[in-house]
This record gives structure tokens, C-alpha cells and sequence, in this order.
């Protein structure tokens, strides 16, 4: 049975973001993952937040995966976006429709090690996502790591990059690629849930400008893998998740840097409290303008939020998805510096919260797709096209 | 009885909408009141809207209104605009609760008279709103316009500015001081509706960058009224409606304003489109980011508009409100210039979609409360200040 | 002899800018040709401003024009604009060296030819520009407009768009195809200076948002003119003005829209020193940038036309020209707008200064070459590219 | 005589500009002062820049030292800031007229001393600006740090804040204030050179977002200095630096800050060129946008440069020098900013030139004066009043 316990998820996000802001400066300076935060998350029963109660997890919807994300990012954008990523796996394993899985041709026992998988995490396991990599970016179609079939499973070689929460991980889900393309000739691309440990090497090359300690190294492998470590029991299912977590991705990065924002201006109003400024006009007016545009950027979150739970596959919800990751992105990076110049220079010491947060903040227009993707595909929609036949920049 | 029809007042907008923009050129060409516009939405039985269904309304709530009034002004930002002060008249009579206008002290006979306003309205009368005055603004303690109580009732003399619909309306909702002040010395300001007629007339002042069809001319009045005139049969009740109203102003210019962001996009988008211009990647990055602004002001009006319905005195819900006009009026301005850009030169003949409403656009921000008032409020507020106390700027 | 004085221009226009501003509300609500300011830069001799001293002009170099006519917009941009067709003709032709023009294929007959044109200017003859055709654009290997030789000289026949000053010049600078393309198939395209008159006819088709008295109409030509209106006397002569021309025309315009920014301050200072509100911060702030701004905008007119003057290829001069052509018309339309939200409401009424020059100051960026194009002719240069080969927008 | 030769510091800037930037992802990294360009710098003459010729120097005017401190700039922001510091008190001593200084009480024995300061300069000396102090910020008026007369010349207690290049000067300008008030019971401030060595202790505090190799720490003063380290010789001279070095750092920092934003698009420009991604529309755009915006801040600083040059005392020459702080700091983080977004999340890996940049570019429009605050004293300025008298913010 779990340790954790079965609480308000929201209320244990909000009861946690201070304690998250209280460590991020120093796993911040330190480009460390943020262990302590995690074993709070784990504690408070977080991990298990995407899993249906009858696997004793908090059965939770995107919507509520959106505020408690945001929630915890506004204490740290960092431990926000690392558990993203693992409620992306674990929100795409538990909402995608059994009828569904079933007419893509998974076996039955796809649901029972799909059940496994979830209920560990319900009990505390961590997953992180292992799909990137050089060149490729996220593009599934040009995955080079490759497995072979052996007589125990699978024998997986390869690299990754950008794997959030590198090494701290209990398990990695990782795209690779049969030896041998299917009788089409095309590429098969499996997932596969690989367990950490021999075979699983990370190389520490993350040191980014901000959202440090995410700790997004590479990950090499060279890993033998039982056969059910297939996630769902058959190969080339990737098409299945592909279809389904990138709006969960792209909405669930836009539900970090709407917490990220707000940081920006509680940090800058806490900064003018204190020195007891609060009287400057211009101070005054950035902040307000930031606190309208934070609020539209988190209303966009919920509304997309609100459509993939509602009709995951529809257009409107994809246009939704992208409107978010848009907004959320460019506000985040234009909240932080309107806050840090009505903060001015004294904020712009490390260790400032509003240094990390600005720094942080920059980051999400940047993280695939980037706000002029977004704007572009955006753009081919309300002209009437189709972003997927229309723009020269595929969608994934 | 009624010859409007009850149907759904969104459906019946919705068809409209581009009845209206049909005709938008002309009336703006001419700063003439849109009266065939006024006729359709008569017919439609939108002026019944706000209108308990018990009097023959719609029996509309906020939330409605602010798709109502967006969609027609997809169609017409001008004939919106003139509508939102019927709509603000109904609505907030409609939606004052009864024991709060008890316990201010309306007398018994105050709910037929307001009821027979309201099935009026419902039968097809149009109101207009006659408060603000040169000088004074919208602001109530500076009214200048006189009562003076006489054997049949009240005669009023005063002047008052900025009237939209001047000359069209059934009625007018004119704020007035009495000649004398109440025991403590303090002025008493009270409502009254004033039958369109003699002793009202109207000057012709209005001559507009943009919103030139809502003809918000000067009313000057010179004018003898029964005794029921009198909003609510009590002297000195415009607290009341200075409270409750405002808030709907605000909020509800916000409807109209998205609205007429849209339809920039909409103009936008039809202009490439026409000429084959759909590939230029800087259109369609202008028109990309466009729709996610537009998307976040309208969530931003329907936010302020469901915490209006759900708690109109809350001090969140006027946050909301800023909010939503803020957003509104500088992303109307802000997209239709966009807009423009992305259309080109030839948009910018009068009588262009574009060219209208890119007139219309600019002047959402500037209506009060202007952008910078709300940001101004807002930043307070968020640095845990009272807008009342804490701003040089007073609220109403 | 001439009836003007000879007086310095740049002080001249300063006297004038004031008088131009009393005009202006007038011209732009009639939308009619600026006759009076006419008769006043005619008097002071503006018009003979790029004459050569020796042929009883000023003998003014760009970097003197710039200035001249940015300080007549500041008084109206309309004329400004309207100047600036005139001293972009009288400019190309006085500051084309002799030797290029004889390199060319110049007869002697051409030097008399030009002096002529340029004398009869300093006289006070006033010239306009047709060479933009609908659908042609400003593109001069796209010309319609066709002529042929006769026994007394040419036939011309066609339509010209955006004609600034039309039905008020003496003549018309028109570009125009020949009948037979040369020995290699491609097409003669040569200049004519067409005396107003018969066969000359003006459709008045301008009614623009902003500039609405430049009376930019289309004009029609089917007349016979003289040998000798063939400018330079020497078919296909059309690219030596055009590559002159054009980089005139693009820095010229961008001395139009600095005065036109610089009188967007002013009328916002004004309008706020007249109310007394001149200690509003937000109002304040917007103020400074907006002189900021302005002040760069000007100096990047200012390096344009000294590079104009000292090496009028140069490629880096093309560039400055881009550079000017971008900010000046970006700055321009956001100026404006600023000074409108620092004005407030009562500035949007029309004939007030404001209003006219938020709408002209929209114009400038979107005039060609509109300020996306230059923004990527810039990049492709700032990437070592070449934006003669690199866009897919040509450039001239 | 000196060791350093004289040649073109400009062109000695352009050659060691490369040198510097391949050293600044190390100094930034370990936040350590940039020895080796200092190194460069000194043999290259450029510690003499302002030092007239006859004591050894280049005789810069201040024009020549922005193009220095720019190019310088381009290569690496820290070091050209530091450099700053160092040209200005070298600017200022050099360029007061001597008359003024005489006129303000300068004993004949100032010169020398002068002299002996700045040719030591043109020999390496590098000096430092000690004046900020922590709670009194730059204001002269508020200084706490105390000096006292002693036997063998003075005594100074206190200490200082945001010294660039603390613990690496030869000496310190130090602005102290005597134990005693003058006769009329005011404040007696005076300079004075003090030599590094025992008494002068670095605290190492600085630790910043960006410019983080000038190592602009806290120095803590308890050193006895000869009676010749009081610059000029006569006490209460602060008011004559004063009035001449904040305009000189005002337009000073403006320089360094345009080499910041043009470095930027150097970095953005070689990654997109490296990756083969200089055909994506959107980042041609940013890029174009920024070539002009730069072009434009450069312009701005040339101007406030030239009026420093020719009448360093002029309200116009303050106003030239608030916008080119305003623009230069708001450019380059703004540059910055596009430049990111052009290049790409690649960019943001610690180590590569654009997060670097990014980071210092955020500084400038923090620096006193902020861009607000240059925008408020504009906007006074602008509107008729005197920046001085209408502001509540005090001007030095």
C-alpha cells in the first residue's frame, strides 16, 4: 500500500510553492535537481496525480494537472517543468481510451502493464521522457536510437537529449527504432519504459540560461530491456502517444510559465513592498499591465486545458493548445523583465528570485514549438489552411 | 404584446452580425445612427435581452450579454457600443436584487415602475444613457444637471455629453442633483428615465476618429417629467446604480471592443485571401499572434462577466473587470494596427473594412476607465492596496 | 525673371510649418489639394529648393531637403508629401552627375532639356510623380502605360495610381512602355514630362484614412506631347532615374514622417499644457520616449541623406535608406498612438491635430517600401546575403 | 616616456574588439576580472585615450571615445563598462576648461596635479570610480563616507558600492565629505584620488544577472592618503566633476551599450549562418528590425557625443544624452531579446555568446539614470518644465 496521501491536489501545490521558492535559488546556482522538492511532491501524493483513483492515484484532468502545475511553478519553474514531464507520461498512459489503444492493435496484456505502470507511480515512482534528440529534435520520424529484438526482450542503443530529470528518474520513456523497417519499409518506432540503472549512463551536459535545475542532460544508452518494458506490448505504437502527448506537452509547458509569471510579479511586488516603494507611478503601471496579461495567459491555459479534456483530437483543441504555449511564453518572458525594471538593478543580483525567474521565464517561447511556430501555424488556420499541408515547418 | 420573436439571442446575433457589417460603411461614412441596424435588432427581440423572461425578455445573464454584444460587433463595433447602454440600463436594473434595493430604500411602488421599463424594453423600447457631462466626466458627484421637484412632478435642466444613440432613444437615463442639498449638506443625486420629446434636444457634437455611428452627441435638457420618472419613486437611489453599473460599463465595453478585434482578423484575413496573399509569412505570423490575443481577451471578458453574475460586488470581480477592459480596448488597438499591416496599403481606403475599424479599435483604450487608470488600479491592487484610497485617480 | 525670393529654405519652411498647421484640419476634411500652402512654398522659393544655384534654385543637397521637409510636416504631412513628389523629381534630375548621364547614352540635346525643367521649378513651376500603376505597383518593368512616336513626337496612352497632387501640377513625371521592345526582346520603358492639360485627366479615386490631402488620384493619359518631353531625349532611360530615384524616395519619405512624428509631440504637449495636465505620470513618460524615439528616427533620416549625398550607390546607403524608410514610419505610427493615449478621449475629435495625425502617421509604414520589406531587405543584408537575390520581394 | 604606442585607438579598438570577445565567456563565467584586455588595452595606448597628446595620450574627444568604447563593446560589455569608468574620470579631468576650474577655486597647484594624473594614465595607470554608496546610491549629496584632516594630509573612513574593477585600479576616485560642515552649515564634499594599497579593502559582493566580469564589488576605506591625493588641491570641487562626469557616464554607458546590442546580432547572425538557417522568414525579420534599431541607438549616442564635445554645459546637450541612455539601454536589451529568439533555444547553453549578451544587454536600462527616469526627465523637458524642478526624482 502507498505511503502518500490522498489529498486536495491543488491545495498540496499550494501548501508546497512556498517551500519550493524557498529552495530554488540554491538548486538554481547549484544547476542541481531539486531531490527535495521531489521527495515533497512524493510525500504529498503528486506523483500519483494523473492516475485514476482505482489505481490510488488522484485521478485527476488536465485542468487540474494545469493549476497544480502552474501552482508549483510558481514557487519553482524548474521542479514545475521536471513533473510535467512526468505527468505527461503518466497523463497520456491513463487518458487515452481503451477502445482506442485496442483498435491501434495492443494485446491485453497492454492494459495490465499500462496499470502497473500507472499504480508505481500513484505509489511514488518518478518517470521522465527520453524522446529528443540531437538533430532530430522531437521529430519522431528522425529517431536514430535503435533497438533489436533478443532473446530476453529488447537491446536498446542510442542518445537523448533534453531528458528532464536526468538520472533521478525511476524509469525513461524512450522512443527508438527496429533495426528493421516494417514490410512497408517504413520506420517502426517503438516506446519503451526503460528502467534506470546499468545501461543508462547520463552525460551532465544541461547549463542553460535559466530553468537550471531541470537538469535536462543527455541520456546514453545501451540497455537490455525485458520484453514487457514495450510500452503496450507491441512495436510501432508511437503514433499513438505521438497523437495524443504533444498537446499534452505543448499545453502542459504553457501551465509552467503561467506560474513563472506570476512569480515575476509576486517576486517584484514583494521587492517594492519591502523598500517601500510601492507609490512609483511607473512601478505601479508595469506591474498592473502584468497582472492583466498573466490572468489572459492562465484563462488560455484553462480554455485549452478544458478542450483536451473535453475532445483531445479535435482542430479547435490543437489551435487551443497552440494559442497557450504562445501566450504563456511570450508573457512569461515579457512579465519577467517588465518586473525586473520596476524592480530594478538591486533584483538583478543572484540569488534574487527575480534574476532566477527572469532567466527562467525566457525559456518557454523558446522550447519547441517556439512562439513564431505557434504563430505561423496559428496564422495558416485562420487564413483557412491547414498547418499540417501549409507550413514549411512540420508540426512534430 | 410583443411582435419580437424568443429565440436564442447568441443564434440571432450571430445571424445578424453580418447584416451589420454590411451596412457598417455607410452609417460610419455618414456618423449615422445605424437604425436599420436598430430595427433588425428589434425584430430579433435582442432589446429584450437583459429582460426577465417573466416580462417577456430573454432573461439573459452577464456572461450572454458579452457574447451578444462581441458577435454583433463582429459586425458593427458601432452599433454594439450603442447597445451596450441599453443593454447596461436593462441589465442592471434586471439584475439589482430586490432586498438590496429595499434595503436602500426603495419604496413598493419602485418594482412595477421598474418592471414596466423593462417589459417596455422587451416590447421594443430602446434606452440610451445620458450621465456624463463636460467637466465632470462620468463621475456623479459632479453632476451638474438640476431637479427641482414641481406640482406634476420634476423639472430637469442640465446638459450632458458623450450620448450614444442621441435622437433615437424612447428614454434616457439622466442623473440629476436636486436643487437642494440633503440634511447632512450633501448633494442628492438621483436617476431618472426621461421620455425622448419636447424639452430634450439634441446637439450634434459628435465627430469621431472611430465608433462614429453611435452619434454620442450633447442632450440638452430642458424638461418637465411626471412624478414616475423617478427611478425607483426615491430621490438620491444613484448609489445604487453607480455601483452595480459601472462594473457592467466596464466589462461590457470589453465585449464590444474584442468583438471589433475579431473582426479586424476577420477583414484581415478576407483582404489576403482575395488577393491571393495567404503565403506571405510576415501576414501570417501578424495574423498568428493576432488570434491568440484575441482568444485572451475574449476568455478575459468572459472571466470578468462570469464573476459579474456570480458575485458583483467582489473586490476580485472588478479586478476582472479592469482586466477584461484593459486587455480588450489595447488588444482591439493593437491587432487592428496589425491587422492593417498585414493587409497593406490598399486597406486603407475609406470605406475598407479595415480602414473602419481600425478607427473604431483605437478607441476602446481611451474610453474610461482608460487603459492606464486600470493599469493603475490594477498594479495597486496587486501590491495590496485600496484603488479607492491609494490612487490620485478616483474610481467613478 | 523669378518672383521668388532666394532666402534660406530650412528657415524658410520653419516660418511656414506654423502656417502649414492652421491649414491643415481644413484640407484633410475636404480632402482637397493644399492650394494655399502652394502658393506659400512657391513664394518662399521651396520650390526651386534642389535647383542648382546657377539655374536660380537653392541648390540644396538631400541632407538640406530632409530637414526642409520634415519641417514642413510638422506643420501638415499631407504637403509635406505632396513637396516631396516634386523634390524627388527636381532632386534625380539636378543631382545626377553629368558624366553618368552622358555614359548612359545622353545626347547633348538632354543637359538644356533638364536645365530647362530645372529653371522653370525655380520659377515656380510645381511637378508630380505618375508611375505607379494598379497592379504594377511602383515596378517599373511591370508598366502599362505605352507610347508611340508620331511626326510631332509621342502618343501616350494609359492609367497612372497614387498620383500625389493630381489636377494641380504643371507636369506630370510619367513612366511608359514603347510600342516595340528593343533588339533583345525586352521591353523600352522611358520617362516623358507630361504638361498638364489636354488628354491629361484626373478620376479622383483618393480617400484615404490619413494623407487625405495629398489628392493621391489616378490620372489618365491619352495625349501627344512634344519630342522633347522625352526626358533626356533618349529612350529607355528609365533605369538611370531609377536607381537614383527610389533610394530618394525612400529616405524622402522618411523625412515626411519624422516632422509627421515630431507633430504628433507637439499636439499632444499642447493639448496637455492646455489642461493643465501636465503632471500625470503616465502621460509624462509616454512624452519622453516618444522624444526619444523621434530624435533617433531623425537621425537616422539625417545619416541617410549624408550618405545619400556623398555616395549615393553605396550599398551602405541603400541600407541607411532602409534603415531611415523603417523607423521613421514604424516611428511614426507608435508615436502618434502614444500621444493619443497621453491626450486622451477629447484628442480623438476630429480637427483636432491629433486625430489627423494619428491617421496620417499610420501611413508611413505601410507606404512602399512598406516596413516588413524593409525589415527583411535589412536581414538579408545583416546575413551577408544580397537582397537583389535573396527575397522573393523585388526590389524596386 | 611611455611604453605604449600611439596609434589610431579606433583602429586599435576594431583589432583587439575579436580579442576580447574570445575571452568573455570565461571572465563572465568565473566572474573574474578581464585581465588580459586590460593588458591588451594598456599596450595598446588605449588606458591614454582621453589624455591630451602633450602628456602622451590620444587627445580623444568624447565622440571618438563612444566609437571606442562601442567597438570595444562589441567584443566584450564587462570590459568596455569597466573601461568606461577609467575614460571618464580621464574625460573629465581633461576636458574641463581650465578657466572654469580656476574660476571655481582650483589652486594653481591643481594642473599639475591634474597633469601628473593623466599622463600617468597615457603611461597604464588605471583608475576606478568609487562614488556610489549602498542606501545613498549616486547622489553626491548624500555620501556618508568622512574624511579628516591629519598631519601629513588626510583621513577617509567609509564605504563604497558597485566599484567595476575593485581590487585592479591603480586608484580610486573617492568622493568623501569632510568631518565638518562649511560656514553656512552645508555639507563640504571633495574628491580624491586614492592610491590601491593598505586601507583599501575589496569586499567581494558583486555577483550580478550580467556584466558579471566587471567585478563591480563593495570597497571598504580606512587609509590615510598624502595631502596631494585631494584632486585639485582645494576641497568642495565635487560640484565641478559633478556637473561635467554625470553627463559624461550618461552618454558613456549609452556607448557601450549599442556595442552590447550589436554584438548580439553579430552572435545571432553567425549561428543562424553556421546552422544554414538564414533563409527563415522570422528571423531575417528580427534581424532586419534590429540592424535598424541599432543603427539608430549608435546615431543617438554619435549626437549626445557631439553636443558633449562642442557645448557640455547645454540643456540640449543633457536631453541628447538622457535619450541616448534611454534608447542605448532599452535597444540592447530589447536586440537581445529578438536576437535569442532568432537564434533559438540552442542559444541559451551557457558558454555561447548570445546567453552572455542577453544577460548583460538586460543591465543598461537599469543602470541609474534608468529608462524611466530618462523618460520622465524628457517628457518634463518636453512639455516646457525643468527636470530639475518637476520631478520628484532628483537628477544627480
Amino acid at each position: 500500500m502507498t505511503s502518500t496521501t490522498r489529498t486536495d491536489p491543488v491545495a498540496a501545490a499550494r501548501e508546497l510553492a512556498p517551500v519550493l521558492a524557498r529552495r530554488a535559488a540554491e538548486y538554481d546556482e547549484r544547476a542541481a535537481f531539486p531531490q527535495a522538492d521531489f521527495d515533497d511532491l512524493r510525500a504529498a501524493g503528486l506523483l500519483g496525480l494523473m492516475v485514476p483513483t482505482r489505481l490510488g492515484g488522484s485521478g485527476a484532468h488536465f485542468v487540474d494537472y494545469t493549476t497544480v502545475a502552474s501552482t508549483l511553478a510558481r514557487g519553482s519553474g524548474a521542479t514545475a517543468l521536471i513533473f510535467n514531464m512526468h505527468a505527461s507520461v503518466t497523463g497520456a498512459l491513463a487518458h487515452t481510451p481503451d477502445d482506442v489503444v485496442r483498435a491501434m492493435g495492443a494485446p491485453p496484456s497492454y492494459f495490465a502493464a499500462r496499470d502497473r505502470i500507472l499504480a508505481d507511480a500513484a505509489e511514488g515512482a518518478f518517470y521522465a521522457v527520453a524522446m529528443s534528440e540531437r538533430g532530430a529534435g522531437s521529430r519522431l520520424s528522425r529517431v536514430t536510437t535503435r533497438y533489436e529484438r533478443t532473446a530476453e526482450g529488447f537491446h536498446i542503443t542510442g542518445s537523448k537529449a533534453f531528458v528532464s530529470g536526468a538520472g533521478h528518474a525511476d524509469a525513461y520513456l524512450v522512443a527508438a527504432r527496429a533495426a528493421e523497417p516494417d514490410a512497408d519499409g517504413r520506420p517502426v518506432v517503438s516506446y519503451f519504459l526503460v528502467p534506470a540503472g546499468a545501461g543508462v549512463t547520463v552525460e551532465p551536459t544541461w547549463n542553460s540560461l535559466g530553468m537550471r535545475a531541470t537538469g535536462s542532460h543527455d541520456l546514453h544508452l545501451d540497455v537490455h530491456v525485458p520484453a514487457d518494458a514495450l510500452l503496450g506490448g507491441v512495436e510501432g505504437l508511437t503514433l499513438l502517444v505521438a497523437q495524443v502527448m504533444p498537446h499534452w506537452l505543448v499545453a502542459s509547458y504553457a501551465a509552467v510559465y503561467v506560474g513563472v509569471a506570476q512569480s515575476a510579479i509576486d517576486a517584484a511586488a514583494a521587492h517594492l513592498t519591502d523598500r517601500g516603494l510601492t507609490d512609483l507611478p511607473a512601478a505601479r503601471a508595469r506591474i498592473g499591465r502584468a497582472d492583466a496579461e498573466v490572468a489572459a495567459a492562465r484563462l488560455a491555459v484553462t480554455e485549452a486545458a478544458r478542450r483536451v479534456d473535453a475532445d483531445p483530437g479535435a482542430e479547435e483543441t490543437r489551435r487551443a493548445a497552440w494559442r497557450a504555449k504562445l501566450l504563456a511564453g511570450d508573457t512569461a518572458a515579457r512579465v519577467a523583465t517588465g518586473m525586473l525594471e520596476a524592480a530594478g538593478t538591486s533584483a538583478t543580483r543572484r540569488g534574487h528570485a527575480l534574476e532566477r525567474i527572469f532567466r527562467d521565464a525566457r525559456c518557454g517561447a523558446l522550447q519547441p514549438p517556439t512562439s513564431d511556430v505557434c504563430a505561423d501555424w496559428l496564422g495558416v488556420a485562420a487564413l483557412g489552411g491547414d498547418p499540417e499541408r501549409d507550413t514549411a515547418i512540420p508540426r512534430w
